[in-house]
């Protein structure tokens, strides 16, 4: 195991736009650990699929579908087209080459290997030098609170498209979960350099991590400055619903309401150049900022950055 | 249900055939039940795979992959070429459209239904108009006794490519099986008009039908005449490794060797026109026997046949 020198915390697919900026911006990417949440994951067609560390897996490796925005390239899609003229369930899309992951995954979970082995090794095999963890081996599953009555995540995202309004989340069996041995190792002793909160969807993304028993903790009393990037731009979420949520949830959807959220857990708040009003708001009540462009078209965007991050987090670590 | 006047015990390729043959010469294709071999099923990567009631279903609906002789025709391969890269279990192939059904199927199962129930609503998804159902509902499982110890019977037949040597079969979980609904239902009452034992191998596709308890004592006191056809045309197996088993467990690898194997159950034998000078000694022995071309390259030599074998049992009947 390498020395850790940056935990990333991330969930699909913008997160994993800010871990590959980090992998391609660190001098040693071995360094790099990404813990990904798995509050998103389940099992389905009997396979237990993890969304956000196959997003990441897929991004770190290149193999990721960019024309999709999810999924592998190269994808073919006889499985799923023949599913349904067996009267399968459909609504969950799984390319031929991406199901290969997760009927491996499944066969290797049910023959007793953790969640972390099996996606350490997988990481290993796409030929990525980061580390790649699931917050926590033990099944979390993130359930949607509407006023129908709870859904089960993949049902609230996916099926549904996010349609129902959210009154609440809840995580379900993280109260008896413990963070993955890779985190739990990387924030102890001397802990790392830095720790990213990738601007990932706060609710459905990083809370699930943070439920973890530990986590927090570990995170608050880490001398490592954590920081997290706003998933909000100009009161609009770059991807998904955190916009719609937080105005179903009664929050201000600003990159101030993102900030108040991570109160007291963050040191450094990074902020696009369009919410940089906000900026002297959002030092009142604790962290530093840093404003610059936050919105990753290209891998340069991603790059760009992921440095400027790792120098604030070093100005940080001098207050 | 629709009246059942055909019962076709059918394992794979060879038995297939027939069943297509049988399929496409009957009046009222409706009236054919064909029963398939579960022996050979096993679990894989977390799958349920039945290979005789797949090739019976593919080949019945057209959907065979003649050049390969088995899986599916328009098949594509991503899923198993991914799977290597994983490190998973590549040495049985599945195709990406193939899987489809094992999936399927597998959660069907494992949600409640019986073998029986998700074989037939496969079947009239693929608008077959026969029946088509397993032996049984219960798992019986083929295994293959060799000097080097019991093989499961997938591991002996594909991934061993057959070259063990055989020294006896025992069909694991046969004894607390029963025949699923379809066949009791077919053979209880007035019963079929005839039934089919296919060219399939005797040891591991008839065999295993047989020991499930009460089929042979139903196919021994059904007033229907019971009639197999021989897997053995001049001394070789049309496929597989039937004739290498009679050698290797001491029996003549004749189709003589099948007739004397079925003894006591059979009322008439249908042989090659190749094995024409065997027919006076299965006679002797007790079924009666039909000469004719048994090998079916064509579609029009599969009905061929299966018309020739209604004749014949029509005779059966009149004696």
């Amino acid at each position: 195991m390498n020395r850790v020198s940056c935990v990333a915390l991330s969930g699909g697919v913008g997160g994993a736009k800010l871990a590959l900026g980090l992998y391609k911006a660190m001098t040693d990417p071995s360094e790099l650990l990404i813990v990904a949440n798995t509050g998103d994951d389940f099992e389905h067609l009997g396979l237990r699929i993890c969304p956000d560390i196959d997003t990441v897996t897929y991004t770190l490796s290149g193999l990721s579908n960019l024309e999709l925005g999810w999924g592998r390239q190269d994808e073919s899609w006889s499985f799923m087209e023949t599913l349904g003229t067996l009267g399968g369930e459909t609504w969950f899309n799984l390319g031929d080459r991406d199901l290969a992951l997760h009927v491996e995954r499944t066969r290797r979970l049910q023959s007793g290997n953790s969640l972390s082995d099996v996606t350490a090794d997988i990481a290993q095999r796409f030929a990525i030098k980061a580390a790649v963890a699931p917050m926590a081996d033990h099944d979390v599953r993130t359930i949607v609170e509407t006023p129908e009555g709870p859904l089960a995540f993949q049902h609230y995202f996916v099926r549904d498209r996010c349609e129902p309004t959210v009154t609440g989340f809840r995580f379900d069996g993280a109260a008896s979960a413990a963070p993955s041995p890779a985190l739990a190792a990387a924030l102890s002793g001397a802990g790392p350099n830095f720790v990213v909160i990738c601007p990932s969807n706060p609710f459905i993304s990083i809370d699930p991590i943070l439920a973890v028993p530990g986590i927090r903790k570990m995170l608050v009393k880490s001398a490592a400055p954590v920081i997290a990037v706003s998933p909000i731009v100009g009161g609009q979420a770059i991807k998904g619903p955190t916009a719609k949520m937080m105005a179903e949830l009664g929050m201000d959807a600003t990159a101030q309401g993102v900030a108040r959220h991570y109160a007291g857990l963050i040191d450094g708040f990074v902020l696009d150049t369009v919410d940089a009003a906000a900026a002297d708001a959002i030092m009142a009540n604790g962290p530093d900022v840093l404003v610059t462009n936050t919105v990753m078209k290209s891998l340069e965007d991603r790059v760009s950055l992921a440095r400027e991050i790792i120098a604030f987090s070093e100005q940080l670590k001098q207050r």
